[in-house]
């Protein structure tokens, strides 16, 4: 049955109160689904709904609730029930719950858990969020050096119900360092009497605990990994990722990059959930910096005070022209910043890079020139044209020049280089157009004496 | 060793061309790291580059290389030594390059293919590009219904050489449709003896061959999965995508839209690969296209000569008032269509998230305006702080409006939401900005008599 259906014929039996039938629909349920189900749902009724599930199951689709979901529902449970569902939970999952709960309760529900995963937690909880260390999870099979094939997959059978991949297994030395990976499909191909160590791959692709999380994802997703493996600074293996985390912190970061783009600070969760107080204080900070920032343009305005009274006409061209500059800038900066972010473009690629923008924008300058010279010839002239034709080539360059060395600029201050958003850009080129415009303007035209 | 350390050495046994060296070297690079070196020689080098891998990790290599590399290597080789090449290929990879060369080589590389790989890739490279069909690989292991853990293991281990994966298997019935799917984690957990129709999973996550490709992704990583069988209309299991195409995806469709979010138009291959002309061809659409729609925002204020002429101290406050109102629309719109675009909101939420949007846009303007009142004040007394900050808070909020209706109103008409770009909003916001602000202060001011 599709999800469809499943959850039509749920949100009945929820209507009937039939928990009978309750239990039989929501076992069936993938785990995504139940938690996307249980989304729409009050916190009190989804909780009633997962206890519906055996204790396994509950924790998977609980680990796939947004991490607000997830707080709402630990808020209603006892310390005990909490802690339940946090032991057959990937540890992961589990770190990033206990870090989420508020300090008295984390001391609470730490009690309950057996000592393993009392430990597990608090060392998993320890590390900074956004780092490799955060993703990381415990739940890994490892494999000494010294052993056969044979006892490999002894090791894999027993580890496995535990293990959160068992398809990719690591090889360390008697002093618990990683000297090698080893995959389940090299084990089940080779007899069960050659040694891991002949089979191991040596060549590792691995992170430090505290490498950023974009930088895991751009590896898993550069070497097509399963998981990646995270080491200490003793080469000790303490840690693995795996390539759904990854997933979801490229998917995460993308978002991150494309409202840093439209000027909206880091929202956490997803913005369904986010409180109308937190959209506004995402937003105001950058609104207003860019209405002081706009006040150049402004000036620009006065000083060419003169030339505007003498000539009103130019004020039609205004917006046209200066947003023409902006809109190139900003489409040289998407292409920037994207380019850095997905690793096609380097910082050493600058001169380079910015002697083509050149060639482009100049082409982009000469087709628009073109194209508002008519419109100017029709409105004011052929003086009027060539001020408007001229200045459009100009601020089409200027404006590309902006946007597309923006980026690095902010780079080389240690900024991100996605701050250079559309309006910043726009903002920036408007007020140079202004004052290219008038300029261009006032020395073509003269000022009436 | 490292990659930095590898190249650098790669390029000194190559200026020396010590071709044991570079043997040696090429060996121990990752296939991505090999790809990545590749990139940056001459496509002759390239190839005599490639030529000191044995065939297996030379195809591997290969298929990390962005397709115009692998067209202009494709160029060098005799047809005898591409079909070689090709072979050993998974066969999605083969199947995309298959499809990259021109028609005459297709069908001769086809006569030096065996002919099972022959028909593999002539029927994978029939499906439209962009779908499931066209991502998917027909390298996968198979399952009878009927089969015992045992039978299943044994099969396992004959297919798995070929397999892309072997760590999901894929149950068929007697007409090979699909009716379970089954991990090789079960498999090994499980007893020699039990049978597989016991253990599979019968509740499918699949894909139809023309699904379009970001759908896979979103599957893949809703549901965690490490394939995605690919179904015909009959239930007939056809191919399987794996995760890390999905990971490739999901990245390109992101590029795709903050691309479109800042108009520019769909770039195949990498910014560093595109040429000057493509660039320029996929930004002058829009650039012209917004030139015009910009002589809205000029006829408004020639509508205004008037009001300006008389208070030609409004002029300084047009950059600053109109980009505002572009500014927050460009918010608006950048938080819906990313927000639609990884289905956290649905186009069924508009009138709530309508509701919001407004309640959060007052409460912008209303900051923007006593900013703004400020700046009125000392520049042009009271009378004019009045009216500048009054229009500051209704185009801020018809901005947001514009920003947050035009994703959803561009999907009714059945386009691609992520065209509400931020250049787009910002030059209606800017029209509309321009008839508010006049409006409001020939109405507020009066004209002069």
């Amino acid at each position: 049955m599709t999800y469809a259906i499943l959850s039509e014929a749920l949100r009945a039996a929820m209507a009937r109160n039939d928990d009978n039938a309750i239990t039989h629909l929501i076992a069936e349920l993938q785990p995504a689904d139940l938690a996307d189900f249980i989304t729409q749902q009050n916190p009190a009724a989804s909780l009633e709904l997962l206890r519906h599930l055996p204790l396994p199951e509950r924790a998977e689709a609980f680990g796939y609730l947004e991490q607000e979901q997830q707080l709402n529902l630990a808020r209603l449970m006892p310390e005990r029930e909490l802690a339940g569902l946090m032991t057959p939970m990937p540890a992961d999952e589990r770190a990033d719950l206990f870090n989420l709960l508020p300090e008295p309760r984390q001391e609470a529900t730490l009690r309950h858990l057996a000592r393993e995963e009392r430990e597990d937690v608090r060392r998993l909880a320890s590390y900074r969020e956004g780092t490799a260390g955060a993703l990381m999870t415990t739940d890994y099979v490892t494999i000494p050096e010294q052993a056969k094939v044979a006892e490999a997959l002894a090791l894999v059978r027993r580890t496995a119900p535990d293990a959160e991949t068992i398809y990719q297994l690591y090889v360390l030395d008697e002093r618990r360092r990683l000297v090698g990976t080893l995959s389940l499909r090299e084990l089940i191909l080779n007899s069960p009497a050659s040694s891991v160590r002949a089979l191991m791959t040596t060549e590792l692709v691995q992170a430090e605990v505290d490498l950023p999380q974009e930088e895991v994802a751009r590896l898993i997703s550069r070497y097509d990994l399963l998981a990646l493996p995270v080491v200490d600074a003793e080469q000790r293996l303490v840690g693995i990722i795996t390539y759904d985390d990854a997933m979801d912190v490229a998917e995460e970061e993308a978002t991150e990059d494309i409202h840093k783009g439209g000027t909206i600070g880091k929202l956490e969760g997803g913005l369904r959930n986010a409180s109308l107080f937190t959209l506004y204080r995402k937003r105001i900070v950058w609104l207003v910096l860019l209405v002081f920032a706009n006040i150049f343009s402004g000036a620009g305005i006065a000083h060419f005070e003169e030339t505007i009274e003498a000539y009103i006409v130019l004020v039609f061209f205004l917006p046209l022209l200066i947003d023409s500059g902006g809109n190139a800038g900003s489409q040289a900066a998407t292409l920037m910043v994207r380019g850095i972010a997905t690793g096609d473009v380097r910082l050493a690629d600058w001169g380079k890079l910015l002697g083509r923008e050149m060639i482009v924008a100049t082409g982009l300058g000469l087709t628009m020139a073109l194209a508002v010279s008519l419109l100017g010839t029709f409105r004011g002239g052929p003086d009027i044209a060539l001020v408007v034709a001229l200045s459009m080539l100009v601020i089409v360059m200027v404006g590309s020049l902006i946007g597309m060395s923006l980026p690095f600029v902010l780079n080389r201050l240690g900024w991100d280089p996605a701050t250079a958003s559309a309006p910043l850009v726009t903002t920036i080129a408007d007020a140079s157009g202004v004052l290219i415009y008038f300029g261009i303007a006032t020395s073509l035209l003269g000022l009436p004496a």
